[in-house]
This record gives C-alpha cells, sequence and structure tokens, in this order.
C-alpha cells in the first residue's frame, strides 16, 4: 500500500528560515517578529524560526525564548505552518539534550505557542536510528504536555552521508509500532554542511551540484509519502540562478526550496506553478531560446537562425553551422524538431478537460494539438503538433494542478494575487479540474 | 557467487508493446495480429501483447482473450520471445485479483497459448514484497496448469520509487526458498508514471531524463543477472533523438529499450550492434564531428578549425578561439588529443583475434595501433595512436560481440540482414571470437 | 556515532600500482625496485605493488617473492604507505584460496617484508559476505604470525555491481563483533572490470563516466569514516583530461585517484592542494575564461566580449549575443555575475583566521570581501564582492586546509617542495589555523 501523506499540506514550495536571537538588537526577536508578519507571496508555506545555524550558539536560549514570545502573540494570523529548527547534532549527546530541553520548554502548552507550531525541524541527523531519538524525544514531550502522540510533525536536515542512506530506509522504519516516524513531514537537503561531511572540494569554494543527494532525497521523500525540500541558495541577488536551481530541482520531484529572504520566498512561492501565458522555445544550438509573441506569431530574430526563401516552395535554412535545402513540409517538419511548447496554467486546464471529456465518452486516449505561427528571420512557417494523451500523460500532467489546488486551498493570503495573476475564470476552473 | 542468467537470452535489444484490443475494429486484435506477423530487423526481441496501459481498462477481457487467440495461431513461429503484459498494481488489491485471473485464462494449456509464451511482465510494481505477491501467483498458477515451478518468467515495470528501492534488495531475495523470484528476467523503466509518481514537473512537459533510476535498474540488472531495459520514447519521429538516448542507455549498460513502433524496433535492434564502417570524430569545440571518408581520408571542411601551413614544418591551428604555433610533431600530438575513433565490427573482430594471438603466445598486454590520414581545412596530417589492450579491456571490449552472438543464435530470421549489412565473412569470424 | 577514521592518514591523494613481476627482464622486480625509490612529490601516499592485473598471471608467484625481497629492502625508507594488491575473486574460490597462500607467505615476519606492510588492497570484491571472507582471511594471517588482530589494513576495489551495492552496507557491518571490517582503509573505483561487469557500451571503446559509482563510493566512504579513491585514467598523455577528472572527483568528495606512472603522481598530488596564487575566472558563453593578471589587474583579451565607453558612466557591453546598455553601477553587478574567484592557499588562511579572530571577538558571522581591477576589452572595471561566512562556511572551506596538514605531517620527503611552491610563511601559517 502506498503511505498515505498525513499532513494538511501535499505540496511544500517555501521553506524560510529566520534567525530567532541576534545579539546587540534592541529586541532580539527582531527577525521573527518581522518574519511573523510576513502574507501573500512574501510569506512561505513553511516558516521555520531558526534557532540552530542562523542564531549564535550563545544566543539559542534567548532564541527559544523568543520563539515562545512571538509564537504566542502572531502565530494564530500566521498564513503558512510554523516549523521551528532546533539544535540536534548526531555525533553529540550534549546538543541533543539541549534539544530535549528546548521542547520540553517551547511545547509547554501554558506558554500558548504549541498551539500555532505544526512540528519541529531536527538538523543533523545521522542513521535512520539518530531519527528515532529526536522522534522519541518528541514523543516524551507529547505525552508530558497532553497532546495527542504524533500530532507535531518532524521535518529533517540531510547533511550527512548517514542521512542520505537513511532516506532509503524510510518506508520500511515508518510502519513499525516502536516508534512515531509518521510524524516525518519535510527531508530537507542542507548542502553546505553536507559538502563538508563528504570532504568536497571545488576550486572557487562554491557549493557542489550534488545531483546524486537531491535524487536521493526526493525519491525517498516520494517512496515514503513526504515532501522533499532543497537547501538554501546563498547567491541572494541571482535570481536568474536561483530560478535554474528550481527548474532543475522540479525536474527531480523536489518542488520545495529553502528560502533565506522574503524575496527568494516569493520567488520560489511563484515557480512551481505554470505560467500565466504559454511560450515558444526554439533550439538554437543548444540553447533554448524564447521566441517573442508579437500580434499573434512567434518571433526569432537572433544572428544564430538564418532562414531565407530560394523559389517556389523552397527554402535555405542555416542552424548550427548546417545549412540545409529544404522544401514547406521540410522546413515545419525541421522546425517542429527545434521548437518546444510552454504551456499555461490555461492550456493545462485546457488539456485536462478536453482528455476528461473524451475519457467520459469512452476514449482511452486522443491526440492534443497545439499549432503557431513562426517569424524566423523573416520568413513565416505555421507549424503544428498532435502529442498523444493517455491516462498516464494525464496523470503526469496533473501535478503543477495538485500543486495548485493545494495552495489555493491552504493560502487564502495567496488568493488575490493569484487571481490577479492568472485572472479568475482560469482560477476557477483550475480548482474543479483533476 | 555471480548469480546465473537463467534464461535463453543473455541480451533484450528491444521490447515492443502491442494493445491488445481496439475498440471500434473489426477485428479488435487486430494490432497483435499484424504485430505477430513480424519478421527480421521489425521484429523485437522481446514482444508485448500490452494488456495494461496500451488497452483501455473496458477492452482487457477481450484483449486477453485476443491474447489467446493469436498467440495459439502465430507464436509457434514468431522469432522473439513473448510476454504479455497484464494488470497489476501495489495500491490496489482488486487490480491484484484480475491480474491473477487473467494469468490463470492465458497460461491453460488447453488454450494452446502458453506454449509459446515465455513469461509475463507485471507493471506498477512496489517494494519487493509487493513483487513476492505477484510471483506467488505465477507459481500457483503454474502449478494449476502442471507447468514446472518457475518456467515462467517474470518481467517487471519500475515505475515507483519503491520499486526503485527494490533494485537494491533483488541480490538478496532471489536466492530465498520461499519464493521463485529467480523467474525475473527483465527490469523495464517506466517513465511516465515515474515522472508521476515522483511528482516531477519540466516547463514542456516532457521527461525528466532520471540518469539515477537508469543506473539504478542496470545496476540492479547486473548485481542479479538480469536486463535492463528502458522505457518508451514517445517522440516517435525524432529517430535522432531515439538513437542519442540508446547511446547513453548503452553507457549505463541498459542494452534493450521500449519500442512502441515497428520502425522503432528496427532502429533499437540495430543501435547496440557495431557499425558496419569505422569513423573518425574531431571534437570541435565541445561537439563531435563525424569525419567524412574520402580516397581513404578523413575530411573535416566546416569553420570551426582552421589549419594552415606558415612555413617548413609549421602550421597554424585554431579551434574554439585558440589559436597556435606548431611544429608537424605537435600538431600531429595535438590532432591526436582532437579526434578519437569509433571502430566497426570488423575492427573490434581484428582487434580481439590480435590479443588472443598475443595471449596464445604468452603475452599480458599489447598495443593495438590505430592511424589515419586526415584533411583538416585542406592541410594533410598522418596520425597514429597506440592503445594498451590488457585481459580487462579485452573482456570489455567484448561485450558488443556477445551480444552480436546472442542475437545471431536466437534470431536466425536476422541472419540475411546481418550478412547484408556486415558481410558474410566478418558475420562468421565474428561468431567464433571471444 | 561518526565513525572514526582509524588510520594514520587521513587523506590519500594518490593509489600508484606497479607490476610486481614482468617477464624477460634481468630483473623481473625492476618495476617495483625503481617505484620503492620514489621520494617527494613523484612519491605517491599510498604505493600498490600489484600482483593482480599488472603481473600476467603466470607471473604471480614470482611477484609475491619479488614484494618480499624488495618492500624488506626498500620499505623502511619508502615515505608513503605500502599496500600490495594480491590476487582475489568473487566468483572463484581457487583466486580466493591463492590470495590466502600469498598473505600468509608475505605477512610471514621472518621474512622482514610485513613490518614496512600498512595493508593489503583486495580486488573484484562482491557482496558484502565476500568482503568478510577476505577480512578473515588477513584475521587468521595476523593470528598465525602474531600480528595484532586489525593491524593490517584492508583496502577494496569496487568493480561490481554487487560491491556497490555494498557500500551501503559499510556503516553497518564495520561494528559487527564477528568480523574486523574496522580495517578497511580505501574504496578504489575499478571502472574498467566495472564497465565489463555493468555490460555497458560506448562507441569509441571509451569508459563512461560512471557519476553515480563515483558518488556511492564517496557517500560510502565518508558514511564509514573510510577514503575514496577513483579508478586509473589510463590516457596516460593527456595531463588536462586528468586534471578535469580530478576537479570532478572533488567536487564529489574523492580526493584521491590512482596513478600509472610517477607523473600521474606528481600531477594527483598537487591536484587537491589549493593553488599558489589565486585567479579570477570569467564566464564566457558558459566557459569558464581564466584572466590573465597583468600589473594587478586582471584581464580579458578574448573576442567573445565586447565592451566599450558609449558616455559619461555609460557603457555597452556585449556577451553571448546578449547586447546591453549599463551604467557604471549595472555593469559591476553583471560583471560580478559572471565573474569568479580561486582562491590561493593564502588567500584561505587569510579568510580562516579573519574568521577565527571574528569568533574570539563573539560574531557568528563576518563579510568576507574580495576586489579586483578587471580589463575587459579594454575598459578597466572595479569590481568587489561580500560574501558571507558562518560556522559552517567556516568548516567547509577546511577541507583542503585540514587535507594540507595531513600532508605536512605525514609526507616530509615533501615539505622541501611545498615551501617552494607556496612559501615558508603561508605553509608555516596553515600548519596552525583550523
Amino acid at each position: 500500500m502506498s503511505l498515505e501523506r498525513r499532513h494538511d499540506r501535499e505540496f511544500v514550495r517555501t521553506f524560510f528560515t529566520s534567525p530567532t536571537a541576534v545579539e546587540g538588537e534592541d529586541d532580539s526577536a527582531k527577525m521573527i517578529r518581522r518574519a511573523a508578519q510576513l502574507r501573500g507571496m512574501q510569506a512561505p508555506d513553511v516558516w521555520v524560526p531558526d534557532n540552530e545555524d542562523a542564531t549564535a550558539p550563545s544566543m539559542r536560549d534567548e532564541g527559544a525564548e523568543n520563539i515562545i514570545s512571538v509564537i504566542s502573540e502572531h502565530g494564530a494570523e500566521f498564513p503558512g505552518e510554523i516549523h521551528p529548527r532546533i539544535v540536534w547534532h548526531r555525533d553529540s549527546p550534549a546538543t541533543r539534550y539541549q534539544c530535549f530541553e528546548h521542547l520540553l520548554e517551547i511545547a509547554d502548552p501554558e506558554r500558548d505557542a504549541i498551539q500555532h507550531i505544526d512540528g519541529f525541524v531536527i538538523p543533523e541527523v545521522g542513521d535512520i536510528d539518530d531519527w528515532k531519538k529526536a522522534d522519541e524525544f518528541i514523543t516524551i514531550v507529547e505525552n508530558e504536555h497532553g497532546l495527542a502522540e504524533g500530532s507535531l510533525a518532524m521535518s529533517v536536515i540531510v547533511e550527512s552521508a548517514e542521512a542520505e542512506l537513511a532516506l532509503a530506509d524510510l518506508r520500511e522504519e515508518m510502519g513499525k509500532p516502536s516508534n512515531n516516524l509518521e510524524r516525518l513531514f519535510l527531508l530537507v537537503d542542507g548542502e553546505v554542511d553536507y559538502t563538508k561531511d563528504m570532504r568536497a572540494i571545488t576550486p572557487t569554494g562554491g557549493l557542489p551540484p550534488w545531483e546524486e543527494l537531491r535524487h536521493n532525497t526526493s525519491r525517498g521523500a516520494s517512496a515514503a509519502g513526504l515532501i522533499a525540500i532543497d537547501g538554501p541558495y546563498d547567491d541572494i541577488r541571482n535570481i536568474e540562478g536561483y530560478h535554474e536551481r528550481m527548474t532543475d530541482n522540479q525536474a527531480k520531484g523536489m518542488l520545495g526550496i529553502w528560502s533565506l529572504t522574503p524575496g527568494q520566498v516569493k520567488e520560489a512561492n511563484e515557480s512551481p506553478l505554470p505560467p500565466k501565458t504559454g511560450s515558444w522555445l526554439l533550439d538554437v544550438n543548444g540553447r533554448e531560446v524564447e521566441l517573442d509573441a508579437e500580434d499573434g506569431r512567434y518571433v526569432y530574430d537572433g544572428d544564430d537562425v538564418t532562414l531565407e526563401t530560394t523559389g517556389d516552395d523552397r527554402y535555405r535554412l542555416l542552424v548550427g553551422g548546417d545549412e540545409r535545402e529544404l522544401d514547406g513540409d521540410d522546413l515545419t517538419e525541421e522546425l517542429l524538431d527545434l521548437t518546444s511548447y510552454i504551456p499555461s496554467l490555461n492550456d493545462i486546464v485546457d488539456s485536462m478537460e478536453e482528455f476528461e471529456a473524451a475519457k467520459e465518452a469512452g476514449k482511452g486516449a486522443i491526440a492534443m494539438e497545439r499549432s503557431a505561427t513562426l517569424l524566423v528571420d523573416g520568413v513565416e512557417v505555421e507549424i503544428s503538433t498532435d502529442r498523444m494523451w493517455d491516462e498516464a500523460t494525464y496523470q503526469a500532467a496533473q501535478t503543477p494542478i495538485t500543486l495548485f489546488q493545494d495552495v489555493y486551498e491552504h493560502r487564502p493570503d495567496q488568493h488575490e494575487e493569484l487571481e490577479e495573476l492568472y485572472g479568475e475564470d482560469v482560477v476557477d476552473r483550475a480548482m474543479v479540474v483533476g
């Protein structure tokens, strides 16, 4: 049987950390006080008051107190989930005991914070047996404070080789009666510490891409009904780089990412949602170039593709140093191979509705047509492509829609921005399709 | 001990699915009736009458009947193996029970089909315990119908994270006395459903490359003596793309691929076999360009490499924005670094024969020479390279030959086409080398 | 708890194999006799008299004798560790028995070699149970010869799918009382045999990149406190290719590599150490181009970036077909995005010292500034970048320094060359930082 998803959110786009206590400020809780009041696209799906690496070790007891005071005041109104990160280390019993103490303190119902806290984030976990130790502390704390067993979620930061190996054990371990690992929620990669743990070196000191870690995290999440989140992207000004990273993650099934600023939260909240308008891409020497939409035509006016008419239904096409003489049909064929289409939310909803109608009418597979007028180097070409949709295509296409629905259901504070972006009509149809 | 390969075929190049029952046709079995009569390079190594995704759910009982009627009529003459795909789902006991019923029906010897069926393909498997449930149904069916236990092969479609994880358990589980998992034959990736299961998103809706899944499938197959097959490539007209995918797969040890049409079968049957003639490649700014063979010389006449004589034994070479003044020896050295050679079947057989003779004469390693005359930008250059061959090189080079021999032995219907392609002499020598 | 590293060396840069017995020479031990006398950067961290693949099967008994005679004579003075490779095969009990006999012979203290031998390299291992068989032979041999149990290290060559799978079991198995697997030291990939075992094919016969194998080896090493080493790079003349491979490995946490010649040893000993001088890279259409340092400025004079002044504080920048009009601030910003810096050993030591001082002063994170004057297409631009350093950044940056310290401590024969390269002052500071 598939492990059921046991939490409210099936998707988490954003995991935003804020330091719990900053030295030298009038109000040491300033950062989390400000973060607690974020709304709309700048507010994350999961907010993480960070009492670990973002906060100096000497400030962490004060940080635990700040978590309590800020969440008891602002937690009820916060639009996303709240999961504080507390200290933990697979190699340090002292740190684990500190975790237990902070847990006991923060989860005390008389302090009025735990009512608004959805769970806790445990960093620096090791083998699965180490995960169980953290789980057990949470169980004891739930029991001490009269909270239902398993009601507090637990998310972990995967930042060691042994934690990566543990990802393969989750499915088997989560069912065992001697633990409450069903409380697991997010699997978050922590590439800085992972790089240290793996003793990896890059010439510039930048992080390695860690393709396999991200795959294994996403696979572990999929197999155990959890949610995979990528680690921090610390080149904060580099928005294009952040987007490329997210696109790469999404192709791995890792739909969420850490955010370090409200600006990053906004980018990351929008990234996995389909675009407002569709666009055509042209493959120019291995680079995907987006064509400009002008008067219903898609225009390429760069220098790397040359196209000219050489006679009646004869064309000369030059791409990538390769010159070819083609008739109209071959030209269309060639351009079909070189182009691809990024569907908008509206396009996806259209296709799904069309397939649902066909299924209703007893058909198992239908051809979806997509056509466009291209203007390449001044020459106009019509292209049209059929893609077969069957049940599997339909279900795979559904992921961004299910995500959209999950967002819309749980984040009323984003309704206005979403409706402004897509239009009310598309939003309404997207909420009933699938 | 290495797990022995227990099946007739040690290699499978092609896995061709056909819908078992199509609605609205006079003969609903039309597609499989036609497929059953394919011969030669258009006939697959493994033919899969597909009573799962390719056939509408409402047609699957008729599909099971069609399988029986077509295979009982045409099965004896079919040149490849026959492995129907039947329904299964890790999350649905109802689907698993339907699997059992179809199995019982198709495997009944009185229906005269099972005699020509080599095994069954089970889709949508989950954990290894789920694989065992399917294995157990086949065992019961074998027993009910008086077939030898373990005589029916079982292949699975890996299309979930948990099935990917199960690939690491095969070696250990296959030896256990409480199952008959030794019947396992093919491990086939199913990337469409896998993408859905992993909840991955790409902007265009295209499939992610899933590098790690393919590696893990190939590794699982290697460790358990099974055969790895890649999933469907649904851009049917894109032959170049299909070839690139196969080359990529082959470098992972995944030598077979799904085919959706007889045209794809032909391409995929030929792809892992060595070429008829060898060719030289030139690395031009990271792109491998095949040189034209003209009058015994290999010619590059593109614009991205410039070479000229600047004096007695002096040359100017311009590649990738990098201009260098070189003497003849340095030029040769430079071009050696930039070129590589793709050996033909004949070349590989030559090298193996040479190494075998050297080994006979007591040598452990010999240098294999390869030389050519290049004509770059009008300048003629002789290059010559030595590669050391030892036992390990010899054995690694042997894979395409072993594959060739497996094909030739089991596919008499392809002899004529193979001899036409390579010449009888090379084919004869390829069959005795190694 | 993290598994402790139990061996003297925490890092191994080089694994150099030499044939133990060559036929047709006056002195069949010639190759290992010469290798035993290497010193300085040409001497490896781990030297491997190779009585397996590098030596013809018929010469291996003589090879075992040669190992004894050469190591008893030269072993005491050899500056690196000595780990002979002896025969083994997961599929051949005869080969395993031969392993046992050679072990008994070489480890006999009366032969005066074992005193200088740090451990043995076992090739062609399979499942973890196969590793245990080799471990058990070494335990028996230690006992027979009065050596402390576990005192001989064991390194393995990972060259089969089952050995790759075993990498995930190490952490759990190494603790068990019924084995002495704590003796494990190096995990070495053997890509030639692995390619054969995986039945992979590439058109030219070159080795596939095997990204996942290298990741899994590095991860297994990290999880079990061992050291990961990449396999041989057999294109010996291709120094650039060898360096690219090492850079790729290092980003995976695999800091050591096999060497086939003293020339390769030298390259591989130097590769993971930080450079003598820092350098700036410019991203030119996806290629990283190193800028020339001239009179304190970093100069790009290629043709692929065009920059000109178009007015007061106005610039026109053309990169990758993309032309932009920018003011000075935007230009600086743009160039910051396109450049990156490779720090020297001195730079790293500086940054670490600075962070250590800040930590002492109670700060958890500080900004590290890096600035430079660029000269692009004749236009001078000042750039300056801040990077936040916290404890995690500090620790990740520490890996090359810890490696440097490990090298300096264990390889006095390289002191002179290191001091010549970096200067005594930097070397001294590098030894006390961290």
